[in-house]
């Protein structure tokens, strides 16, 4: 809930750290006044990036360590041994209180096996998820899990839709934020079981959130809905499914604008127009996957990022910490459980 | 196998059918020289059309029924009851060996059922799957199931991998199609325990396949492998969230090209090699969804598709039955099962 909150980085994570995770670090300084950083790495290869941004400086705590989780080290691994590592030390001070939040552009895997382990999930949550939100016809969706649980039951679905929807409102703004199932059929008999059944008490709950029912692969990018609620296994395929797409057309549209002198030149008379339609899909600004459930705001930045990707996952965290993301997590799964309780009470009777 | 194939078309089935469907296969006929048709519906409706296509009615045999399965019709209720449908009786034509494969633009779910019924599964294959081809960075790419199953265990996923590869040679025309399992990740301990198992028994099968392992969501677009095989449920998500992208990137860059003059005047000019990939992308193109395993060929086709749609689900069919997929599919599986006896007569000795 601060309005100066401090933001533990994980100065090693990610394929262009500590240079990139620093530079990130002075973007966000700039676009959020009052946030504090803790920084955790190798200090003689951070001293030399800060020295060259005094004002960062000023605001930013080294905290050395010299050990790392490499990108190829198995979760299990990291959380065993990794103890002194600069993504684990990070999660620690976000448990110890020193920092509001944590973010790492380092080893997915292992940042989820240790924020789990070190942070817990929140009461009434049986297991985090991983939330992201991206441009669609309509404006921006959220869309969880992305890949923390490959199989789901119907509980599962229902606490990410609850997360999702409060995501939807403190990260992108939404008042009323619509949710939707997704499912290979908008009709009721559709799907798993797992799925009607969370459907079902989505319904009827008495929470104040939009539910909208079922929606399809194609509702993504349409923004039927403003949260796709879905397991781990078919969330992160449709994701990397949407990416791989707008790569796929990205590439053919390159092609084509080359493939004659007369293609060129409409390409260079529609490129301003062209180059707003790339910001306003650049990958960079959808930066920052959000472990949602965590008792603390953990975000994951792409490993591949640059400075102005990585400003804006901090910027992510920043919107979650100053809107009291897991304060309403937890006020909506004190109703949802009272209303379960409500519900076994009226069942036994 | 035969040169001069006859297939039995559904003329009720879709949006715009009978029309579409006679414009169709008017387009067909120029396409395939040798090919017969039977054309199963209202025949009042169906003569006057033909009356202006002395070409296709030469080759045209018109099987009158006033019974179609609608739109919304229940599969189960479609099965029971719809016997003397114009999709029913089409179908029944190549169970009864009249015609050779069988194309409709109707009901999905009907058809699959009716399908199913009357055909029945090819030997040794437990379910059939839907299949279908689209443009991708390397060419051309089948993915399997697309929805016919939505839980799949690791049998399934093997023999959607051994249908997947003949649907692209026979198909596709490729000589050595790779295949991959969708998963969640590319190392060898990701995902559910059924892709697991799957890739061990492809990884070390001796059936003349090539095997790539694990792909992911954003490999579908890239074209990483010929063949994808994952269940219905995730397929059927995967490939509307791939249509879907492409819709989205499609209006933003209609928005895009009208936003100024100067981004207009670049448009025009860039038109005709905008008309090319426009063409490449073309969904008519790659309509005709294939219901693979079964004993005789059946393609659907996009209820929404116009005559060249539905004239390239037709293209779908006879390729297939000129080059014997269904021959080809019972050879794969007759090495399979041999493989298989040998495998657990390995394991009880």
């Amino acid at each position: 809930m601060s309005e100066h909150p401090t933001i533990a980085l994980d100065a090693m994570g990610g394929d262009h750290a500590p240079a990139m995770v620093v530079e990130g670090a002075e973007l966000a300084r700039q676009r959020f006044p009052g946030v504090h950083f803790l920084l955790f790495g190798a200090e003689d290869r951070l001293r030399p990036l800060l020295a060259k941004l005094p004002d960062l400086a000023a605001v930013t705590t080294v905290r050395h360590t010299d050990e790392v989780v490499t990108a190829d080290a198995k979760p299990a691994q990291a959380l065993r041994t990794g103890h002194n590592t600069s993504m684990r030390l990070a999660i620690d001070a976000v448990h110890d209180g020193e920092a509001d939040g944590v973010v790492s552009a380092g080893n997915t895997g292992a940042l989820m096996a240790i924020a789990k382990f070190v942070l817990r999930t929140l009461p009434g949550i049986d297991r985090p998820a991983i939330a992201t939100f991206f441009p669609t016809l309509r404006g921006e969706s959220v869309m969880l899990d992305l890949g923390a649980n490959v199989e789901c039951d119907s509980n599962n679905l229902i606490q990410f839709a609850v997360m999702g929807e409060v995501f939807a409102r403190t990260v992108l703004g939404l008042t009323q934020p619509t949710i939707g199932l997704l499912n290979v059929g908008a009709e009721e008999l559709k799907g798993h079981d797992a799925l009607r059944d969370a459907a079902m008490v989505l319904r009827n709950t008495k929470l104040p959130i939009k539910f909208r029912g079922f929606v399809e692969g194609d509702d993504i990018a349409k923004g039927t809905v403003d949260v796709i609620v879905t397991d781990g296994f078919t969330g992160n395929v449709a994701l990397k499914t949407l990416e791989g797409t707008a790569q796929l057309i990205a590439v053919f549209l390159h092609e084509t604008f080359r493939s004659s002198p007369m293609a060129k030149l409409g390409y260079l008379l529609a490129r301003p127009a062209l180059a707003k339609l790339r910001n306003r899909m650049d990958p960079r600004r959808y930066n920052g996957a959000t472990f949602v459930g965590l008792n603390g705001i953990a975000v994951k930045s792409h490993g591949g990022t640059d400075p102005v990707g990585f400003a804006n996952a901090i910027g992510v965290a920043v919107d979650m910490i100053k809107n009291g993301f897991n304060d309403k997590i937890k006020a909506e799964f004190g109703r949802l459980g009272a209303e379960q309780q409500f519900d076994s009470l009226a069942a036994a009777l």
